[in-house]
């Protein structure tokens, strides 16, 4: 494999042996790793194409990968095969701002997008955690989410055309920089979102929008889960088209509060954000401050943009903060309905309890999206086990609500065989037909995404 | 086949003989009509699955129709098969203002979709023409645009659930209320856009907005295309988050200005709407009026809410007052990058010049998605056939421009077999193969939306 790799894309881009950095993502936390026959960095879409070729004519597995930032192990070799890495595909294609538009690579950083979008005046919207470790591919890969999906939508909304190589070694691209299509099924859809299993994103052609003059997060303190949810509620109620609303429960404040750039409280933290011009964002930040302080024990919210952009630095590194703790940490993406919120929480702290496991849930409040985590050391096998039958009750939690096992992540390898929970068996049915369509001989990332 | 569909849905659901009113769409004015076996009325999703499950155990295709404003024969049965028109679903079974949501049936018409949201504060934004009559399961099963998709995304963008009928008869849901979900792949948007070639759509999930306290639409003539063209890049390269951006070449002009609520001019005209707040919408319209007027003829913006109103009747009504001219046209959906609208405009007349038709353009500037027209005679075989060899030299001239046959009509019968102008082999085959995983049997809308 290696010898016949190196021919095709060149001795330097063949790594022999794997360096552990490709085997594994933020599972390790739970005890994941993979192994791998090779990993290889192509140069550019074709030499994908060569290597994807060459795998599906010897049967070899292929396991597409980003910057390794999920959590999910969707990018874990767990059962071999070779690892296609993209952080070579790093070129900035086009980037159009007159006409609100970029072509990109997939190993280009997710942050490095946003950074260039802002530099013209433009806004690329999607703000999923770790912008600066993880890529725009596997980004795509996952439809990943964040904070500001709650105004802007996931990641697939933004993007207009995707480039990628599919079973036996083709490289096809769909959509482009038209804007609205559809003269074919959705196949970029599918291909958003199919973490790796119906083919390797190589480039994206993403649509951006002149970016807001302003924005102010207004963070709310309440006494409880009850009592922050209905902010939460009071906010959506009321109307406020705000840009983000989030959540921290008062377990997960206690955890990661340090850094918080305001006066922290003893609470559940409700954060709503308000943007736009300069005068709405500032007249919509009052009538959030209003909303929220109702019933808060404290509120605040930035003097400043630095304070903005820190307060959002401040809130990308909760979830290293929490797993910081015992080192190792099970989190689950879970989404609700919104009214059933606070039920998941309380849900997600009595599971917690019950398997003797510390727990803490923060996420993505207007989208119903919890991260849903339990604390482990990584080391104490038992400790991983009892979080991963809880996890599993999470999972029927989510089905039992009238929501889904993963709101932002992926299913990965951790919550494959689940889909079930919330689909009935034709349409799991359909998921499968879906994946042998696009790869009858089961090489793309096989094992992961799993309906049954 | 008659009298089993009467068994399975009572005598007064199953209409004999067939009333021409089921038999065609808006391409009647291109001398397209279908013929039945069957035009079937079912009373809910439950009914459906079971005229589905007779069907495909019976090798008796079914053409799914909603409102039957198509323009690209999508639900006309030219085949024969039954057609099951899910009129009787008309049911809205959840309006939920709180929480930004609602779900309907797929027969609710999208007017009352939009209505219905308005009247607690909400918006459903997209507006295809035609609301009042076309029903929301059609507009989902074309994934329908419309000018606010320009700010606001196609109909897709708004679905957060889809109920469906599939293979060989089930009722399926995938999605819901929860407005974040990658836990399959995206099936939902597959069957968004399919045209009732994958499965019949009976019910959706929606998500909805507060509605915005303010529209105003601007309107600029100017002197021609190259004119108008460039107002509308000035619009985009500063950088305006406008509602919608929209334009009627000179010749539309002179075919459908009759009744614009303002002073007309004969030139090119460009709107764009400014939205938002009461503030917000009245400081972007001053922009969006200093950017327009740079090289107008003329400019005008309304003074009031109704006269905004009466600008979108007047907006809505432009494909009908063209058709007028000769009693029918073929009026193709492509779409190109916006810088190439110009170009694309252009040739549009150009063709109908060398074709010996009327033409003209109009549409959705923002997207590049253009309504390319050519006026027919629908009693004039040779002219209905000349139309649609130039309809030919528009679908691959959307091709060589970078854009696509189809923005927002769908492919139909109308566009059949003309994927390959846009898409590479390897996408055809993956087009077919989930059209084969989806309906085994082609018994689903056969021959419509075929990539080949």
């Amino acid at each position: 494999v290696i010898a016949e790799l190196r021919r095709l894309v060149g001795d330097g881009a063949v790594l022999d042996p794997a360096p552990a950095h490709y085997l594994g993502d933020e599972t390790e936390g739970r005890g994941l790793h993979g192994r791998a026959d090779a990993v290889v960095l192509p140069g550019d879409a074709e030499a994908v194409a060569a290597v994807v070729r060459w795998c599906y004519a010897h049967d070899v597995p292929v396991v597409p990968r980003g910057g390794g930032t999920g959590y999910a192990a969707g990018a874990v070799p767990l059962d071999g095969g070779v690892v296609l890495a993209l952080d070579r595909l790093d070129r900035v294609r086009s980037l159009e701002p007159l006409f609100w538009r970029m072509e990109v690579e997939a190993g280009v950083p997710t942050a490095e997008v946003r950074r260039r979008a802002r530099e013209s005046g433009l806004l690329f919207p999607p703000d999923p955690g770790a912008a600066e470790q993880s890529q725009i591919g596997g980004n795509v890969a996952t439809n990943a989410g964040g904070p500001h999906a709650f105004k802007y939508g996931v990641t697939g909304a933004w993007v207009t055309g995707v480039e990628a190589v599919v079973a036996p070694g083709e490289l096809v691209r769909v959509g482009g920089p038209v804007r609205k299509d559809v003269a074919g099924y959705d196949l970029r859809s599918l291909l958003v979102g199919s973490e790796g299993t119906l083919g390797v994103i190589t480039a994206v052609w993403l649509r951006l929008i002149p970016a807001p003059e302003a924005a102010w997060p207004v963070a709310a303190f309440h006494a409880d889960t009850a009592a922050g949810c209905a902010a939460i509620a009071r906010v959506l109620g009321n109307g406020l088209p705000v840009a983000a609303l989030e959540f921290l429960d008062s377990a997960t404040v206690r955890l990661a509060g340090a850094g918080f750039p305001g006066e922290l409280a003893d609470g559940f933290l409700v954060v709503a954000e308000a943007d736009g011009t300069a005068e709405g964002a500032a007249a919509l930040r009052e009538e959030v401050v209003a909303v929220l302080a109702e019933d808060a024990l404290s509120t605040w919210t930035p003097g400043t943009a630095a304070e903005t952009a820190s307060f959002w630095r401040w809130r990308d590194g909760v979830s290293l903060r929490v797993q910081a703790h015992r080192g190792g940490k099970s989190s689950e993406d879970i989404a609700v309905p919104v009214e059933r919120l606070a039920e998941a929480v309380e849900e997600t702290n009595a599971i917690g309890r019950r398997h003797g496991l510390e727990a803490c849930a923060w996420g993505h409040a207007g989208d119903g999206n919890l991260h849903s985590t339990f604390l482990v050391d990584p080391r104490d096998a038992g400790e991983v086990a009892r979080a991963q039958a809880a996890s599993e009750e999470l999972f029927a939690l989510a089905a039992r609500l009238g929501g889904t096992i993963s709101g932002e992540h992926g299913v990965g390898w951790v919550k494959g065989g689940r889909l079930g929970l919330q689909w009935p068996d034709a349409a799991l049915d359909l998921h499968e037909a879906v994946k042998r369509a696009f790869d009858p001989k089961n090489l793309f990332n096989p094992g992961k995404k799993r309906a049954r």
